[in-house]
């Protein structure tokens, strides 16, 4: 089975993005304000959003199940307050799941939380309990800045976010460290802010203690990790400076990368650097970067292939990236396949 | 000749540091504020500083000459106000050429700019001509985010910068796009700002058409480009749906990376899909990454080693990497090694 442990529901159908222009108009005026049941997605409508994109492509591809959660880059946590992004995530992770009980066999749900710039975290744990136990999903995104780029959040290692973690420990959920928009000029969302993030998230991990205090927590890094991977040295050797132990006990046991990476030396070097333990198959397909390489005449997403023609790797381990990796990860999917005998 | 272009100043003597501290002591007290006269720094002070640290590895690993700037975590150019700034900045530029006079054969200086958040580039003009004229610098350090890790700032391709680039070509010299500190909590300054900065900065140009006003500007991207190699296909693919020119047109004749990336699996991908033109030699040593790398017994920022053995690469190609691309890049370090016979 190959599991694709990041896709987002980047297709969803146009009458959802009009809810949420009329909920930011309703910021300002709050006679604009669209009631939740104003939004009317039928079934045959979210069915066709996904048959003519992710799950034909996944066919077209050989990928089986998706794990799917709303599209990062509208989470826009920045926009309006706690009550906004309240109804925002609800009505996002409600629709992940109608599309996880319409294609049970190809998508399971993550959720997005209700993150507002200063609002405690612990605010979120009802949609992310609601999430878990009513809806099936398997795994959060944590933005660790909800403010869209100008990161005054305390950095992930920080008490802040210790209700978070609480859950995500007792659930035994991962949390994908996923940024959304950016609203700073200085950074473009998907070319800069996004790497960054996952560059920033794995050093805020790296300078703490912060899985001493949480043995089983587990961070995926999306974006085959941003800068991490390249600098591996460079990493190695901080840690080194800081006294800290080495990377493979402080941080491996804990954070994991994705596979998004959208050229052949790219996963050749996630794999050369980063154990097998911690890298999981993922594409973000229909996502970031939608074009066809003309270097290669492929998807520039079709991240399969890099796997496929990565030569370091063997069966044993491309086996562990697509499914093995996914299914220690993410325990409730396992649990979850296990009970449909997979 | 191996030419290292990306050198700092980060082993000057504790007087500077001692100045440096009772300058910022006195923006809240005036009254502590030091003259530029208390600083004292002898000739063997500096020569003493200099050939016990950088000469020594320079000799040790078989470097010849690095352009050689003021320590980048110390510009700080969000402490106090453009004064500040532009009496730290001329007493660090001065201490370079110092060194440029003492070792010229094995220094040459690059200029840190009184740059202060919210402050107009082009006050640094001044102190960019000066360090041009009289003190034989070849390249400026620009800090795109002088603000220290909060990033408001236009980006790069902004007309605020305009002043800068004109003087850039006016003189034919390069800048390095390199921050300081981080004084957001967020970013740790080594392991995160820096490498987002360098990211971010490509990002921006390539968003843009600065080079189509600027056809013969040059940026240096530190680090490796901080993510950008890694994720070269993730450019691509953006360039492209932004119905760019392909990166090779776009942005290849003006932006150029250094070779602070400290292991080989980093290197070879460097060198696997920069084109050689665009790569220049460069180590940082004595910077973010001291130590010694277990893996190999050999220090993490002797990059050399990495090109040595970077199996791509051709004996040519070696020495446009070493030599060439840093004269052409820095045509008046070209002119100063050609008026001596080199």
């Amino acid at each position: 089975m190959i599991i694709d442990c990041h896709g987002h529901y980047t297709t969803a159908p146009k009458a959802l993005e009009n809810w949420r222009n009329r909920q930011i108009a309703g910021i300002k005026d709050p006679a604009l304000k669209p009631r939740v049941a104003d939004l009317r997605i039928s079934d045959d409508e979210l069915r066709e959003s996904i048959e003519t994109n992710q799950l034909a492509k996944m066919k077209e591809r050989g990928s089986d199940l998706t794990i799917f959660s709303p599209r990062a880059s509208f989470m826009a946590h920045h926009i309006g307050d706690f009550e906004v992004s309240q109804a925002w995530a609800a009505i996002c992770n409600e629709l992940c799941f109608r599309v996880s009980q319409l294609f049970p066999d190809h998508f399971v749900p993550a959720a997005m939380l209700p993150q507002s710039p200063g609002v405690d975290p612990k605010t979120c744990i009802p949609e992310l309990e609601k999430c878990v136990k009513e809806y099936g999903n398997v795994g959060i995104n944590l933005n660790p800045d909800p403010s869209g780029g100008h990161w005054n959040s305390p950095p992930l290692s920080d008490r802040h976010w210790y209700p978070i973690y609480e859950k995500m420990v007792e659930y035994d959920i991962p949390a994908m460290i996923h940024v959304s928009t950016s609203c700073n000029p200085a950074f473009h969302t998907t070319g800069a802010h996004y790497l960054n993030a996952d560059t920033t998230a794995f050093m805020q991990c790296l300078t703490s203690d912060l899985f001493k205090d949480f043995p089983t927590l587990r961070f995926l890094i999306p974006h085959g990790g941003g800068a991490v991977p390249y600098h591996w040295g460079r990493f190695r050797g901080l840690a080194q400076e800081l006294k800290k132990p080495l990377l493979s006990e402080h941080l491996l046991n804990n954070i994991f990368f994705d596979t998004c990476v959208y050229h052949q030396p790219g996963i050749d070097l996630l794999n050369t650097v980063i154990p097998v333990k911690n890298v999981l198959f993922a594409s973000e397909m229909i996502g970031a970067v939608r074009g066809i390489d003309p270097e290669t005449g492929h998807y520039y997403d079709d991240t399969k292939r890099y796997i496929e023609a990565c030569k370091i790797l063997s069966g044993a381990d491309r086996q562990q990236i697509y499914e093995g990796n996914a299914r220690r990860v993410f325990p409730r999917l396992d649990a979850a396949l296990k009970a449909k005998g997979q």
